[in-house]
């Protein structure tokens, strides 16, 4: 019998990134569980990407019923495209009127830079320095957590990451003004290398940042730096798109601004691979203009299907309204988490985070390895997140209810007890 | 009431591509048939994307099965995803043992160029210049189809593309030979600008191109060139992979050579968005050392279960067998049209080009659409291609039998006595 981690080096390749060590063989899914090939029942605290729950019936049915109908692309008419995109668009505001669908996040941002700078008819881009937007050739150019083959290019600008520990500038207040002065400064570098300023792109909530929970106008001064360099805002909504913040439908409702470029994708069709970039028809104009861009899968009407069975789901079971309710909840339990190393605890809707740091206050990945691993043990998944992988990060599927916070607040107060700084 | 083509550019923007004027509204598909929303039935003569027919029950309810069970990320071990690769590469050979699993074609390619980029240390990249090989920033790059925001990057070079009437080189017998004169040209000037020659990328039945139908062999002055320069060559089997050409399940087998990176995309989960780039273990190796590539929705158990069901429709229906018998009687057919335009007509297995041109023998792009138009009109969907698409196209989904070759080949006569020149 051959190493199951073996064969898969054997045919995928090495530095094929998995789940816990061992990792995880899992072969069932269902609401917030999921199971392993042993039987094993794992509660789900980390998955996004089954945003309305594992195998939703209801997701799973619309994907069944068309793929026995029609699956084709965009190059005849159909009614199911242009139906989800008015709904869509209807939940977006900020004329935010015209869609582009494609299959994967990476390809929404991949087509989102492109946009900007059709449209501003400058290069530059600016991002954080702990982020990752996707995996294409140009947008893992943005990415220091998967640093591109072959170096950054001149054009692309890495700027410090909000963070709710040590805030750019030194002061939690201060954070606006010095994230803003940073994206200011960029933006010269760019004018003065002649890319000019194409586009500044963010994860509102900063996800891969390590989700530093920043207020409501966080991003006005870095705005207005860049409208000053003629640059548009991209709102990346892989992650807080679709209600996972609970108290708003969008990422960028939370900062309280104004995207130019909303990209979509993860929770979008609840694993199918659907996504999409949003904007403006003056943008979408000068990108069309500018490239004849089709997705052969990109809008098909299973797609479509899956996506629009996906904003049923939300709507028909309330999952935003819970995501707030048992976030809330959930967060009054993680508050009550009792060990040394807690640093601070965060969340907003069904996204948390749990700094953890050493006795010198120094980030501990240890222990947030340790504890990650522990609950799992514990049949809890949840997983790491920030610069120093030293932030636990808990972003369950949304029918997450107060028992499963109950269980998921037990295991880890357990998993810390377990685990000694 | 709108009009749909209004309503379509009010949410999907302007020069969103159609077929026919105006487009095709198709509601339904089965086997090679498209309905649309009056009821009429087409006979499906141009998508090569439901490859073993519309809507095939047995991958219908392989995705169905599968997200009932379990969709998510390959960071947890799966066996689904292990056994389709071990499939898929046994048909390949060539040492071609490992994939990335990924969601579209454009995916695929955009990580081969990376995996190339990454082998050789280089970052040349040769291409026809009458090709298209994806949308995402870097593989439009390859693209005069769809020309690239911000024009041409200096390490991209695209040479003539083979032409089955007007040959790179002046003659049919000499075209092999200045096709590789014209790759060791460009590796010469990627060498002298400093790049170095990564890859060579083709369509090994140069598609795109209008489907020259060249000899086993074209390719060798072509790779010995290439070869002394250090690069690689990435066969895009996106087009002509998975049994369509009937004698042979990929286009390089068609050619005659090894390639060292192999694309796949389109046919290979009959429209779910499913792609693949597969390579030597060195060649991964060396990309997976580069770059931490991972893919959130590439290689899935659904999109995985979907790809897999096609194998297994391949084969249990014996589709390239179909493929090579039916390919040569359609071709048969084809070759006894009659018009005083056409100047060539080839094909091999499912995939056929016919040429048009006017009285002094130039291309005739405008009775091409006439034909095909009219084509449409008796209920047959073919399309064009060409630098001047001035060539018919036909590329049927591979269940295609005798009697819809006749219908076909009935319907163009009918349209072609309809069309003077």
């Amino acid at each position: 019998m051959t190493d199951p981690l073996e064969r898969r080096a054997r045919l995928m390749g090495p530095n094929v990134p998995t789940f816990y060590d061992p990792p995880l063989h899992i072969v069932r899914g269902e609401g917030v569980w999921l199971w392993d090939a042993r039987g094993r029942r794992y509660l789900d605290g980390y998955n996004n990407v089954p945003h309305v729950g594992h195998c939703h019936p209801h997701v799973v049915a619309a994907i069944a019923r068309q793929a026995g109908v029609l699956n084709t692309h965009t190059r005849y008419m159909h009614d199911g495209v242009l139906d989800y995109i008015e709904r869509l668009t209807g939940r977006m505001g900020h004329g935010l009127d015209q869609a582009i669908m494609v299959c994967t996040g990476s390809e929404a941002v991949d087509v989102a830079l492109r946009m900007a700078q059709a449209a501003t008819g400058a290069r530059g881009l600016i991002a954080t320095d702990n982020t990752y937007h996707g995996n294409t050739t140009a947008v893992a150019q943005l990415s220091t957590r998967r640093p591109p083959v072959g170096g950054y290019p001149d054009h692309v600008r890495l700027i410090p990451a909000p963070d709710a520990r040590q805030p750019v500038g030194g002061t939690a207040d201060g954070q606006a003004a010095a994230f803003g002065a940073e994206v200011a400064r960029a933006a010269a570098e760019l004018e003065a290398a002649g890319h000019g300023v194409a586009a500044l792109i963010i994860c509102p909530i900063f996800a891969n940042e390590g989700l530093p929970c920043l207020p409501h106008g966080f991003l006005d001064p870095a705005l207005t730096a860049l409208r000053a360099a003629g640059g548009l805002v991209i709102s990346d909504e892989i992650q807080p798109g679709f209600g996972r913040l609970g108290d708003v439908f969008w990422g960028h409702e939370a900062l309280g601004f104004a995207p130019d470029i909303v990209t979509l994708g993860k929770s979008m069709g609840n694993g199918h691979p659907v996504a999409a970039t949003v904007t403006r028809p003056e943008i979408m104009g000068a990108f069309r203009e500018a490239f004849g861009y089709f997705n052969t899968f990109g809008g098909n009407p299973v797609s479509v299907a899956a996506a629009d069975a996906v904003l049923d789901v939300i709507e028909t079971e309330g999952l935003m309204e819970n995501a707030a309710r048992v976030g809330a909840y959930t967060l009054q339990r993680l508050n009550a988490l009792r060990h040394p190393a807690i640093a601070d605890i965060r969340g907003r809707g069904l996204a948390f985070a749990i700094e953890l740091v050493g006795e010198t206050g120094a980030p501990d990945p240890a222990l947030a390895n340790a504890i990650t691993e522990e609950a799992k043990r514990r049949c809890v998944l949840i997983n790491r997140i920030g610069r120093q992988m030293h932030i636990l990060k808990i972003r369950p599927p949304l029918p997450f209810a107060p028992e499963h916070a109950d269980r998921l607040a037990d295991v880890l107060q357990s998993s810390f007890d377990t685990c000694p700084r």
